[in-house]
């Protein structure tokens, strides 16, 4: 607390990341990073040429990595934005359309499960919001959100969700952005490469969507901070206003580079994600003859809840055991783990790990 | 114009930055780069051992980078700060430390000659303010800002200004500092390395003052996107606050190291320093002998108006002799040109190409 700090600064419950653990002799599970290093082709952009040029200041409006990641999802360069990270695309993105409008009253929309960011995001640009509950299997039921007296703000959620990992097919999104042609749904697609369907191409025919994507997970780049959104020209254009009034170069020259090589790598993202999604599979397995329920996963994480020790000792016990991974303090998932898929060596250690633990 | 903005984006009025064309024939003296590559020892950090640990997520809070830059000033890791450009670490300070703090009326005060992205910011952040004028020739008054009927709201301004260049002693900074006690001042030193002395150490003595400082110019990494700022504990903490509520990884993995890397290496700052200062003198010279009156730089690019040719007419004059300069179409300063300092060539072939458009 400061008497130098806004009221509003004062107000605010920032939002917390896992923990980046110093020691590299942990297992880290517990932030959902790639277990792999990224593609051969985006790490030969680092070279001395390509640093000299860090001289100049990079292209504002990555103009390469926009025409590069909408022809991907068959769009123009007008349906897509480039930023610091999907949290940072994200952050504008709720300035952009989240705050008030006027004509359009009522809450944003977001499930009670869901990323933690975003009642940091709402409260930091002072927008209202309202959680809507996940059912009793942690589904998303987008009923609620179009339902009468639901009001006129916006919506977002994960697809597939998080921590739940649990998507939602695209037929599903669609029918919602017919039901809510005067509010913009944000899409945020971080795990969508995992098994879930993308509604970037959806974005050509409802102009009230925004998809927002990341690098960190699927391209293995979460130490390069770069996210993508795709939307109408119209939000794109909103989402550039409100970027060009905070900060214009976001997108620095090494992450621009090395972000069109890896995603134009789309052997490297296939065999990767197949890799993972196989290792998922067989955690799930395993996960299950220990006792533990595990949701359907989309992602490249699982989420499990073991039938009798709580959430919190397990990730105590996996700790001691030099395994990290991510427990969230809150109502109704207090006993489940998220568990982050890494190579199988990783898995089988954390299953070896919980079968100590568990006295199997 | 879109349905789906927020009210407030349809307010905004966002910064532009300098141009950045594509064609490399181009003399670009715009933007106020550096002409010269950055460190071999930052250049050196750039393999692809770095490239394999981008699957990783950075540290969020920079600690390297944060205790290699206080170590450079005398003060301790918790009084720096770090994001991605000064231009963001502005942003973060406007959030923090400008906007309404109850019991502390008035409006945010700056220069009305001075970097244009400071009422862009202040507007995306509801944030009320009000210029104070130089004064005729240019010089930055600091009478004004504590003068009785200033009001409480906070200070900011560059050391030395932009686009004049001109720098103030850091007494006078102290003596606003004292005169102000109840008020954050934020010293923009984006241009400081070139001739001004950083009001950096005396951020120990006056918990009001935040000093913001780049890697873009001087460390010749406009391309990388690393800004840094000192102050008081409160100060660095409030800003950490606002930066969690917004993105909590701003600074990559790349940039924290080609940063560290680049701060470390004093001896070349020196050198690049001294060879920007001495072509700075060259041309402040030659553009006299032109007719040009120029202000007295601390920058890195001089600020100088010609005493018959109107600036506009001289912009595209030089632009069609492929030498880029920067033009401010505004009250004042529209018959000034800034003109970036760049290698010894380059800056003889600007005096040869206003030769030829003044026809001496």
């Amino acid at each position: 607390m400061s008497r130098f700090w806004s009221d509003q600064v004062h107000r605010l419950s920032p939002y917390v990341p896992g923990e980046q653990p110093k020691s590299p002799d942990l297992i880290k599970l517990n932030t959902n990073e790639n277990p792999y290093p990224p593609s051969n082709r985006a790490l030969a952009v680092l070279d001395r040429a390509l640093g000299e040029r860090l001289r100049l200041y990079p292209d504002p409006g990555s103009a390469a990595l926009r025409e590069l990641a909408a022809r991907r999802h068959g769009l123009e360069p007008e349906h897509a934005f480039a930023g610091n990270g999907s949290d940072e695309v994200l952050a504008l993105a709720f300035a952009a359309f989240f705050g008030a409008r006027e004509g359009f009253e009522g809450p944003l929309l977001f499930p009670d499960i869901s990323y933690s960011f975003y009642p940091v995001w709402a409260d930091f640009f002072g927008i209202e919001w309202k959680t809507v509950p996940l059912t009793d299997d942690f589904a998303l039921d987008l009923a609620p959100y179009c339902a009468d007296g639901a009001g006129q703000g916006g919506i977002v959620f994960p697809n597939p969700n998080a921590p739940t990992g649990i998507a939602l097919p695209r037929t599903r999104i669609e029918a919602l952005l017919e039901a809510v042609p005067d509010r913009v749904v944000v899409v945020d697609e971080a795990y969508v490469d995992f098994g879930a369907e993308s509604a970037a191409p959806l974005v050509t025919r409802y102009e009230n969507l925004l998809v927002a994507q990341s690098l960190s997970k699927s391209h293995a780049l979460a130490g390069l901070r770069v996210g993508l959104a795709f939307g109408s020209p119209a939000l794109i254009a909103g989402l550039d206003r409100v970027k060009s009034s905070f900060n214009s170069y976001p997108v620095d020259r090494i992450a621009e580079r090395i972000a069109c090589e890896a995603l134009d790598d789309e052997a490297w993202l296939e065999t990767t994600r197949q890799r993972i999604t196989q290792t998922r599979e067989w955690t799930t397995g395993r996960l299950v003859e220990l006792g533990f329920s595990v949701l359907p996963s989309s992602a490249n994480f699982v989420f499990a809840r073991h039938r009798e020790k709580p959430g919190r000792e397990l990730m105590d016990g996996l700790r001691a055991h030099d395994v990290l991974v991510r427990h969230f303090d809150k109502p109704r998932i207090a006993d489940h783990l998220r568990i982050t898929i890494g190579t199988d060596d990783e898995m089988k250690r954390l299953v070896s790990v919980l079968e100590t633990l568990l006295g199997t």
